[in-house]
């Protein structure tokens, strides 16, 4: 738990006082162990998710359209979404990789995010071959039109090129076995975004089981595992994380359930609120005022406050 | 719940298919029925709200800086503000009073703030005679400075001078009580606010008794009750809402209960997926993604995309 | 020239004090005479253009892309832009018909872009049919791709079905002849994008000479010429305006003069300034600080303050 | 002139390969000759402020609120303002030094816009010791109330305290003369803020002589000179420089220049073409079309198209 003066540290100490945030996803990325990102959508759970212990956030597009209203299909501007992730970053010290779609246009699109992520303090960005506007994966589409690979791994190369901190990660997410192609062309694929500069390759799948993933991490080991890969296994849920050990997985992406949590726990607050027409159940199933006001940040304000205001510390309006 | 042919109409038919959300919340407030306002914070809980079957949406500055990751102190800028609400009318039908806080700055600000809510469809504000920048009133502070009473009701007049939708709400709320004055300067507030045109009076209370509200209740109707009244009992709230109705409330506002069910769900899913590193006893317990794909209304997006794409309907791409 | 008082009308009086700007852009195409649009690219130029007695604005991309300091290839986000136009439109009472590109992505794009211009007052849009993200029509590119007819008319479509307002103009922009297809896929595109609603269709050439204009006007009026047709003579300038009028064109953009007329206007100043180190031969040479508040409306607030703020009027802070 | 090349540098490079902005500013604040700011209000007239030659820019409240079409009284929001400076700061290589007004607010209002500046690449900020909302200096006011010394003085320690980048630079503007209070006064802010830590003090004055001026640096010299002074000859501008540099100014801003010059012209040629009806007069009064692509750098993007995209380098469109 964020202690506030920790919290104090976060928000107006120097950015030198803690572990750089690039440097940082880029070692969960390519460490030895297996390696979690949970996903946040908001500074709110972005903050819960670095309290709750995660080493990393992955900021999910389909979250974040949740929370905002709109669908998964690029309704929100890219500008709308870097607000969002702006919100997160300064809400957190953990790395954020941005689940970034398809870069939101062509090269010149992505690279553009890459320097607006970077100024931000967002670590990463996870980019997918599909073409834009995009549409969630675990829609069940006919089979969905695959960017160009040379095309793609290009776009990798150019977001590679315009980065500044030589740590900032980008991540190709490939869509081939959820689009209907068979392995070779998704070992093809992560080949080619890997050889283009990619940090590591997503590799998506919506089987309920991990046939994809196993097969995938068998022929990719025999290519020498050019890149880590990073997994989402919100469909094959019940495969054991053990298994994702074994087999060679980098890092496991929890990717939507702080904000299917919130959904649940909104519509079933907002029903009862709504039949009771009081409060009396709700108060202890909810969180406090005071646990709000310390998930703020307040205490470092007050403190601030003592520091910065003349007087007796009031708030003296201006 | 919102079918799709309702969630259609709602996106892209004109706005005259649906009761204008201004009149609306005119007629929630001075109905004589007690009627309720259910906090939301950002595109998805407005959402949930409507669905929940509320009439209108209380637009909640604290949980709206909450989930932006700042704190309730005008850290967000207005026009960041104003982005969330848009989502937030965007994705609704119902009604959304805003909780405009000082209005963010002198009257010229808040008439600015009016006429962009009007753009955006939002159906009213409520302003309070606080400083800018504000802090929020459940905090355990010193007695906070109020706003002239005067520039107040001139910033109440310049607001209802500013509208351009005759039924658009401007709601005063009265902080006196909160900062520890006395009942007749609560009530001196209330009149000269409802003189300069107020729709309503929010009377605000820290106290964890109705005392306070029913002492107003009782004064403002020897003065004719002027306005209809709407209170905030977060902290009162074990007072049955049988005695509001009794003591002749307007409106109830259940001010931040969304956000604070989403915060416990959060932490608690959370802290479980780090302890656990599975998803086993998680899936049950949240959402399912079918029912986020639902409440983003992707199926007016499949249906539009038959219409409007050629060939099969799928992406193809652009 | 605006007086401040139809200035403090435009500001903060009901919308229906001035004819509406939709109906007003929808005449001006649909006119029997020859009218004008000229560019504006900010608040400011846009008050420019209305003081200077047009009736109505065009939003050009390049100007607006130029002004921000980035390029005319969609590196801007939709919201960006739509920002820019927010502030054209509060700061105007006519028309602004805005230069939209493709519709920055698909129908739903472009839908959702017709919403949000609805919404803040913009009377209309121009969509043109290449591909996301854009390039500028007046380099020297090859043969640039354009988009697929049927899809490019069923966007036409989408956005008609999507205005709330009947007379928000959707503007149907041909780009056949600028990519180097002949006259009779000009004027296919152009039937095609009219019979899906299209208010008017603009023919683009960037010859140096009218023949293409010429060309396609004829052939317009064998088909019986469905819609009104607009022209843009950023290369062809030197053609009579009376030319236009013979041959049956409706509206003459004049697309990017004041940005153009900016630019060399600072870049004199600005060597000017650097090479003498004084002001002294430059004062006559710029508009004063006081006709750039008569500009910004300073008499509709200073008029306000005396209204809304209590006692002498002066700014008392808050 | 930017040759295309360095162009590339600037857009797509790592920030290490310049002089850092941050840096640059405090050196041309504390160097012993006189230097100058130009203004500049968005990303074009920035570009061209650099191409001139100037050493820094005048992020100027004045000319960014005027150009986006609304008065300098706070109208538009601070994150609308941080908005334009991001483009302004993505156009150049040269420091930007913002007029930030009171800092939006309190002493935490400014020091977030401080922390936002800095990710953004903006060199420092000047604040001024007014209150929120401000009013124009200019403007035939009567008195306008200052803010309480030692609270300004701390806002600027807050400042200084929460920059991450030891060179940002904190400007401290004394508005005592613009008020109307006497030298005394004047030199008691100054030293106050500079002993907060302010960078440099910009002492203001609306006479049009340089009385004022020289009456300030005789007595701040007297004091030791405790920081570089910087000022603002709008008014005073036949004032010759040299006047300046003898009595020990350090840097001279040339507050609105651009966006004045930019009114006349779009006055000029708007009122021009609409008399006209034709574009025969303008073409050689304004920039080209290829002037424009080459402010914009579009020679880096065909370049880098040329490299990220496949095939022949056209735009395939995605």
């Amino acid at each position: 738990m964020l202690s506030s003066v920790r919290f104090l540290a976060r928000s107006f100490s120097t950015p030198s006082s803690f572990p750089k945030k690039t440097k940082a996803l880029k070692t969960l990325l390519t460490s030895n162990e297996l390696t979690f990102l949970m996903e946040a959508h908001n500074g709110l759970s972005a903050r819960i998710v670095q309290e709750a212990g995660f080493s990393g956030i992955w900021g999910s597009g389909l979250s974040i359209s949740a929370q905002l209203g709109v669908r998964d299909s690029n309704e929100a501007s890219w500008t709308q979404v870097l607000d969002v992730l702006e919100f997160m970053s300064d809400a957190t010290t953990i790395p954020i990789l941005l689940d970034g779609d398809t870069g939101y246009g062509n090269f010149n699109n992505a690279r553009r995010l890459v320097r607006k992520l970077e100024q931000r303090g967002v670590a990463g960005v996870c980019l997918e071959d599909k073409l834009f506007p995009k549409t969630n994966s675990l829609l069940d589409d006919g089979r969905q039109t695959l960017a160009d690979v040379d095309e793609f791994a290009l776009k990798i190369r150019a977001c590679k090129d315009a980065q500044s901190d030589k740590d900032f990660c980008v991540v190709a997410r490939v869509e081939a076995l959820i689009a209907g192609w068979p392995m070779e062309e998704a070992v093809r694929r992560a080949l080619a975004y890997a050889s283009a500069g990619a940090d590591a390759v997503l590799m998506h799948s919506k089987k309920s089981d991990p046939s994809d993933i196993e097969g995938f991490m068998a022929e990719w080991h025999k290519v020498g595992a050019p890149a880590p890969v990073v997994i989402v296994p919100t469909k094959y849920y019940k495969t054991p994380t053990k298994r994702f050990e074994e087999i060679g997985v980098s890092t496991v992406i929890w990717a939507n359930h702080n904000m299917r949590a919130s959904v649940k726990a909104m519509q079933d607050i907002s029903n009862k609120i709504f039949k009771d027409q009081n409060l009396l159940d709700v108060e202890g199933r909810v969180a406090t005022v005071k646990e709000v006001f310390r998930l703020q940040g307040m205490d470092e304000l007050k403190t601030a406050e003592g520091k910065y205001l003349p007087g007796d510390g009031s708030n003296i309006g201006e």
